[in-house]
């Protein structure tokens, strides 16, 4: 077995996710990122079940990765029954596994569309090229968004007292959560090879805390930052410590009201009164013009077991897990909130920045139809 | 050994604090909240040593409890030497245990005030009679904050189609926080005894978690409520799904400015956003009039521990302790923030509810001197 990579975990852009053939299969591997940060583990999709698992358990997470992960899905779930009937039984089957995140169901259209006129004999081939360019595609976007997010944190570092520019961001928005350079943190990575000093305030993210998978990553990368809890934003805001914050997108409606993960709007909100930019970064296909407003976006609610049990390294530095919160208690756990589109500066998106304007935005994107 | 408790954990008020004697000796036992709400451990104060780490490990925490356990560690400190000097020595060590709740040193105040005029024969004896007094003073005006609080609930139930009542809380200022009855929640006991139904959210209060200490008061005394992540108060308040936010505080300036948990001043912006009521429930002991602004009220960073590590049971039940972020990660940890008066909707105290208005809080007050 040698495996070929694509794009290697320790290679830029750097990507959760690897693509080779073996004994002339096709094989998709990703980052477990339930064990990061941790420890390193590249798991092996096998099957349609195997990203159907990788996607509900949150193996891989975050908006565009989903997408990516699911063509994948599609992909392997063709390969012993490629007909229309089986088509649309794994397409369906993949957009049930996550409801928030809008690119998995904007994936799923654009591999059913590309695969159906095919013949049935073509479509399984087909089904790896076109995922292997949806993450094609993913990265390259991204790093347009790096390069329109870097000026305007240029201008922004230009303003400012503050050296290193000091910025907010929220969950995990990194190259893990994208094929390649992330969203949020595409302008801070391009920032960085362009001499941009940065330095990042992480939240925590409970209750699966992705801020330690957005620190790890800046750490990697040699970006500055300091990890809070998601309490702390309030206080460093109100203090004028912040010259910007930005944030990911798992759907952007219409109006421009931003699904995001849970807590996002809290921040908004505090960065609105004190005057401090709120920057949401995402490609075309975070943005669903079928959902008229934030109203129309499901929000996600997952198991009370993520807040319950908290997990990290023994003694031993073996990976263990422990009950925080007893079994007697009644727990809610949304796994997103909806940020008004008031409370949003401007989007950053790989054709340029665009602001929270419903008009702006069907401009922007105007070829992209409703997703179904 | 036979304890005479003066209250006990299992009466009402419930208290986290017991007084008895002992081989006429006078002794103090606190129910140690490190512990909770996995184990219920009463630990016994020897010593003045072990007063001054049972307010810094936060044995013993909420500002008003704080200030009570002040007062008791003066008590001891003075056993063998209760000379101008020694309480000098001991009020100087008291003060400086934790920075940012005013009810310490305004316990300290008092009870240097009472004891400074006593021949130094007569001191430590006098001590445990003030400390005792200060206990008492604060279960008794707790109560007034949760009739006067009560008042205000019933008007919020009979404006808003929810029933139970709708309320979000932050951290715990419950009768665990206090000598009894609590701040934030007395209304919510009182409302129970008066047949007002509840239901509270109670947010996780990361980095130590006092929510579950919340959700154990509530569970314990039969108050509905359901645990979130910090992160979800925003999507609960822009949902309107709360009628009302209340907490407590640690220090409030002359303006009005409330000094309390990491975390406050996101809830209190996200209520302002959303018209909903924001409610600071204390006692005259948390106003500090020689504090002009929030600018004036030092804010304690903790130790990064606090969010480095995380701890819970394990499967035999065990209490234990996991590493979850890596020593390479920089954490900033501060343990309160400022919520701007204009954000409070009233305070609600033993003297009744009054807005955030310097001129009606000096009235209140009146009497109150500065803090030194």
């Amino acid at each position: 077995m040698t495996p070929r990579s694509i794009r290697s975990g320790k290679k830029t852009p750097f990507t959760p996710l690897r693509r080779f053939s073996e004994n002339a299969q096709e094989q998709v591997e990703v980052l477990d990122q339930t064990l990061l940060p941790y420890r390193e583990y590249w798991l092996r999709l096998n099957s349609l079940p195997d990203a159907l698992h990788a996607i509900r358990a949150m193996q891989v997470r975050g908006a565009p990765l989903i997408g990516v992960v699911a063509a994948y899905g599609l992909a392997l779930g063709l390969w012993s029954d490629a007909s229309d009937r089986a088509l649309d039984a794994v397409a369906a089957e993949l957009v049930t596994t996550r409801p928030t995140a809008v690119n998995l169901s904007w994936a799923i259209n654009r591999m059913c569309k590309r695969l159906r006129p095919l013949p049935v004999s073509e479509r399984a081939a087909a089904a790896w090229v076109e995922a292997d360019a949806i993450y094609a595609e993913d990265a390259r976007q991204n790093r347009k968004i790096g390069e329109y997010g870097l000026a305007l944190l240029q201008t922004l570092a230009q303003g400012t007292g503050h050296r290193p520019l000091q910025l907010l961001t929220h969950c995990n928005a990194g190259w893990l959560a994208t094929a390649g350079y992330g969203t949020a943190l595409a302008p801070i990575y391009v920032g960085k090879e362009a001499g941009l000093e940065t330095h990042v305030w992480v939240s925590e993210t409970r209750p699966r805390n992705q801020g330690l998978l957005t620190s790890w990553e800046l750490f990697e990368a040699g970006v500055q930052h300091t990890l809070i809890a998601d309490n702390a934003a309030g206080l460093l805001l109100l203090e004028g410590r912040i010259d910007a914050v930005i944030v990911g997108a798992d759907r952007i409606a219409a109006n421009g009201d931003v699904a995001n993960k849970i807590g996002t709007s809290l921040k908004a909100l505090a960065a609105k009164h004190c005057k401090v930019p709120f920057y949401v970064a995402a490609p075309n296909s975070t943005f669903d013009f079928s959902a008229q407003s934030g109203k129309d976006i499901p929000i996600e609610v997952r198991d009370a077991g993520e807040m319950r049990f908290v997990s990290g390294q023994d003694k031993n530095g073996k990976f263990a897990k422990l009950q925080q919160i007893s079994d007697a208690s009644a727990i809610y756990n949304p796994a997103f909130d909806i940020t008004p589109a008031e409370l949003v500066t401007a989007f950053i998106t790989e054709r340029g920045i665009c602001p929270p304007d419903p008009a702006a935005l069907a401009a922007l994107f105007k070829e992209i139809p409703p997703h179904a």
